[in-house]
């Protein structure tokens, strides 16, 4: 086999891992400058990000213990699309794991390519609003604690660097654009 | 070796596949809930990004054709960090040989973790101003078009879901922040 790949040549594709969560395959690719080379290609399920605001205009936060950073980090809640699902149903099982909230109005807030260069994975964005509250039910992988913060308070801590994970971040940025507050 | 990790425990790890610019290893772990599992943790080299403007307000993009996703896509210059370089280095580095442009003045936007739940791998966000043109130098893997864009319609464009790249996104909004634009 030999296919174009915009000016890329993919010559042959081989898987080198699988778990539950990604894949990691290595093609043997002609580069756009004629050299032989290979590609390593991560292959993680997609990823779906909520911002959940409440009438008084506060986003709900988790604080995480994100593993392979080794930190415990403010974000927004979100996790992997599973087979079957789609991103908004991912959303709305993700929010009520993660914080217990339900939401009776949803809207998308576009895709963000995570990591480009090397992954395939997109986090699907999505805003969250007219919440109501549950129990949360954490996955045994997930320790979490639920953070309330006004919108402008969450905007200034993206902009400190206090959020680090880009699916808050950008999700952040958008909703408070999409709502004119920015 | 058993080793805490927050409300994980570390059992053994071992490297899964490694080239010039990734590593995937995975650890067999006791997970939060005591039950036995893996971890599967991508740690390619982290990134610089820069959002490059100039003296009428214009920001430098690139459309590049990235191979993971199979698309030509809009966005900042950015490139991998080499062992032994800063992140300002591999900043400076990047712009010139994507946009042959030289920057007078460098200012820091601070980090993002591209998707801290199965990767190591930062963003280090930069500001440039205080342009100087010159020849661009790609590498053999990329295949580049400078692209200038005013700074409000290439926020428009990030809000749209036109520009899709997580570290380019971040640029955008947090220099447009930075700079009383937003």
């Amino acid at each position: 086999m030999s296919t174009r790949r915009g000016p890329w040549q993919l010559v042959a594709s081989r898987e080198v891992y699988r778990n539950p969560w990604l894949r990691l395959r290595e093609d043997t690719v002609i580069r756009p400058d004629g050299q032989p080379g290979v590609y390593g290609v991560v292959e993680p399920e997609d990823n779906a990000a909520i911002v959940a605001l409440d009438e008084q205009g506060r986003v709900a936060l988790v604080l995480e213990f994100v593993y392979p950073l080794g930190s415990t980090l403010l974000q927004a809640p979100s996790g992997a699309i599973h087979a079957g699902e789609t991103p908004l149903q991912a959303a709305q099982r993700e929010l009520a794991e993660e914080t217990g909230l339900r939401a009776a109005r949803w809207e998308p807030l576009g895709k963000v390519a995570l990591s480009g260069g090397i992954s395939t994975q997109l986090s699907h964005l999505f805003l969250a609003r007219q919440l109501a509250p549950g129990p949360p039910r954490p996955e045994g992988t997930e320790t979490l604690t639920l953070r309330w913060l006004p919108l402008p308070e969450a905007l200034a801590r993206a902009d400190a660097g206090e959020i680090l994970d880009a699916p808050s971040l950008v999700g952040l940025y958008r909703a408070a654009r999409y709502l004119g507050q920015l």
